[in-house]
C-alpha cells in the first residue's frame, strides 16, 4: 500500500489523552511526518502539533489524514463523516487503525472512488498472502518477541531501527500492528491475517534484501500467551530471524486478559522463543532484553535490570530510560 | 451450521479416483449417512454406491447434496450448476469443501434463497469467534498432533472416536478440516480462521462437556511446518488436550511442500507438542503414536511400529492394519 505522507493527525472528538495512543505513537517516532493535528469540538486530547482545518493541512502539503483516535467499538463515528469528506474532496488519502473499516462507510467509498484517493484500514490486509516457502533468504532480521502482549515491542524495534540508523547502518522497522503502520507507511497487521498464511505474511513483509541490511520486525503476542501464541509462532517462523530482542514488563501481575496465567519466567521465554526461530533459521539467538520499567523507580529500575542482566547473561535495558544502544552492540 | 443428513455424495465430472478422495473419507466413515452418488458423464471415480438422480435422492430421503470432489482451481465448476439448481430446487441443501464459494455462484446462491435452502462452504468459516479466554473447562480432550502435514491425523482421530464408541464411551469427533466436516456434519476450517482467532475457535468447538466425554479433536499441520505451526499452536492451546496422539509417515522424505526440511526426530516432536499444550492443560501427555505404514509391506511395518514403541515407551500402530485399541486401552 505505501501511505504517503505528510500526515495530518485526526483526534475527532478524543475523550481524553489514552484515546489518541496511536497518533501519539505515530506522531513521537515520526514528528517529522506530523504537519498538523485535527480537533472536533470537545477534543479532550492534544499532540501539541498545530491546530489545523482540512483546506490548511491540504494547503500544508498533508497527503494523508491519520486516524489515531480510538473510539467506542471502534467504528468510524459519524460525527466525523462530514469532515473526511471534505479530506477526500480536497485530495488527501485517508488512513485509519480503527476495526470498523473506512471503506464500510458509503459516504467514505464513494467520496474516495469519486476522487480518486485511497482508504488504508490498516488493521485489514487487503492483499492475498502466498503460503510460507520457508527458504534461506539474504538480509538479516531482528524481531522482538515478549513475555506478554503490550510490553514494548512496538517501541523496542523502533528504537533499534533509530539506533541502527545513527550509526549508519541499513535498517528498516516492518510493522506488524495498526500503530506500526502508520508509523512505517506500510506493513501487514499479522493478528488479521487468514490462519495459513501468517508465515507467509511475514515473509513477505520481510523480503531477501542486501546481505548487511537488517529488517527490525515488530514481533505479537507471546508464545506464552494462550490467546495469540499461534500469530507469534507464525511470526518467528516467517522472519527467519538472525536475532531476537526479549522484551518485557516486570510488574505485570498475569498475561493480558488473562487473570489465571502468570508471566513466563524469562530463561524459559528467551529458549522457547529460540527453539522455535530455529526451525527456520537454525543460527537464531537472543541478543538482548527490552525492559520496560515505567512502572518502577530509577533505583528499582536499575536493581531490576541488573538482576535480568545477571540471571541471563545479556544486556537488559530500558529503551526508554537508557537507549537500546548495548543490544545493537551485541550484534557485533 | 450442522449439515444435515442423509447425503447424496456428488462426484461430478471427477477425472479419476484421487479427484473423489474427500467423498470416499465421508463415504469411509459415514456409510450410514451416504444414500448414494451422482456422477456427471464422463466422472471416472466411483464410491460403489447406487447411481441416483436428484430426483430420486430427493425421493429417497437426501438431505444435503455433498460436493466431495476436487477440481481444477478448487472451483465449482460451471458444468455443475445446472444439476445443483436441481437439487436445491427439490428441497436439498449443497455443502461443498472446495476453496471456491458456492454462495459466489449467482444462480446457486439465488436458487437457494429462493427455495429456503443452505450453501455449507465449510473451507470458509461463517461465524464470528471469540478471542480464547484460556479457561480450564470439564470434558476431557485428545488432540492428534503430527510431525508433518498428511500423516494421518483425521484418520487416527476417527478411528480413536469409533473405537471409544464400540466401548461405550462417551466421544464427539471435533472436525478442523474441510473433509472432517463433512463427516462430522458441524467443525471449523481453523486454517481459514483469521490468526487472532484460532484458539478461540478451538474452545469453541470443543466447548465444556460432562466430566467423563471425550472430544477427540482432529490437528491440522505441525509444529515443525515452517508454513502452517501457527495453526497447529493454536490448536493446542484451545484444546487443552488431556491427551495427545502422535501421527507420523515414517517414508515422508521432507516435511511436505518444503524440500528444504526434514521430519522431526518423533522424540522431540513429542516433547515439543507436550511443552505447547502444557501451557493450557499441564496434564497434557502423549498417550500413543499412530504411525501411516501404507507405503511399507507388512513385515517392514512390523519392526518400523515395533523401532518405534521402544524408542518412545508408547504404543505405537497403524489404525489402519492394527486398529487404534492400544492407544485407548492407554488413556486408563
Amino acid at each position: 500500500m505505501a501511505i504517503e505522507h505528510p500526515y495530518l493527525m485526526f483526534l475527532g472528538d478524543a475523550p481524553d489523552q489514552l484515546a489518541a495512543k496511536t497518533a501519539k505513537g505515530v506522531a513521537d517516532w515520526r514528528p517529522e511526518w506530523c504537519k498538523g493535528q485535527f480537533r472536533l469540538d470537545g477534543c479532550q486530547a492534544s499532540l501539541g502539533l498545530d491546530d489545523m482545518t482540512m483546506e490548511e493541512a491540504a494547503d500544508a502539503g498533508c497527503r494523508t489524514v491519520v486516524v489515531g483516535v480510538a473510539n467506542r467499538g471502534g467504528v468510524i463515528s459519524e460525527a466525523w463523516t462530514d469532515v473526511l469528506v471534505r479530506a477526500l474532496n480536497l485530495g488527501m488519502d485517508i488512513a485509519s487503525g480503527l476495526h470498523g473499516k473506512l471503506a464500510d462507510v458509503p459516504r467514505l467509498k464513494e467520496a474516495a472512488e469519486r476522487n480518486g484517493r485511497k482508504l488504508f484500514d490498516v488493521r485489514h490486509p487487503t492483499r492475498g498472502f502466498a503460503v510460507a516457502d520457508g527458504k534461506k533468504r539474504p538480509g538479516k532480521r531482528l524481531l522482538t518477541v515478549g513475555t506478554d502482549c503490550s510490553v514494548g515491542k512496538m517501541y523496542a524495534s523502533l528504537a533499534v531501527e533509530a539506533e541502527m540508523r545513527r550509526r549508519g547502518m541499513s535498517a528498516d522497522f516492518r510493522a506488524t500492528g495498526q500503530t506500526g503502520i502508520l508509523i512505517a507507511g506500510d506493513g501487514v497487521s499479522v493478528d488479521a491475517v487468514i490462519a495459513d498464511f501468517i508465515s507467509g505474511a511475514v515473509e513477505w513483509l520481510t523480503p531477501a534484501n542486501d546481505p548487511g541490511h537488517w529488517d527490525v520486525v515488530e514481533g505479537q503476542g507471546s508464545l506464552f500467551h494462550a490467546s495469540f501464541a499461534g500469530v507469534s509462532t507464525g511470526l518467528l517462523h516467517g522472519a527467519q530471524p538472525d536475532a531476537l530482542v526479549l522484551c518485557h514488563e516486570p510488574t505485570r501481575k498475569h498475561m493480558r486478559g488473562l487473570p489465571d496465567y502468570g508471566l513466563p519466567p524469562l530463561d524459559l521465554c528467551r529458549r522457547r522463543n529460540e527453539e522455535v526461530a530455529q526451525l527456520t533459521n537454525p543460527a537464531a539467538r537472543t541478543i538482548g532484553v527490552a525492559v520496560n520499567t515505567s512502572a518502577l523507580d530509577a533505583e528499582a529500575a536499575r536493581r531490576c535490570l541488573a538482576e535480568i542482566e545477571d540471571s541471563l547473561g545479556l544486556p537488559a535495558v530500558d529503551p526508554v530510560r537508557d537507549g537500546v544502544a548495548r543490544i545493537v552492540d551485541a550484534l557485533a
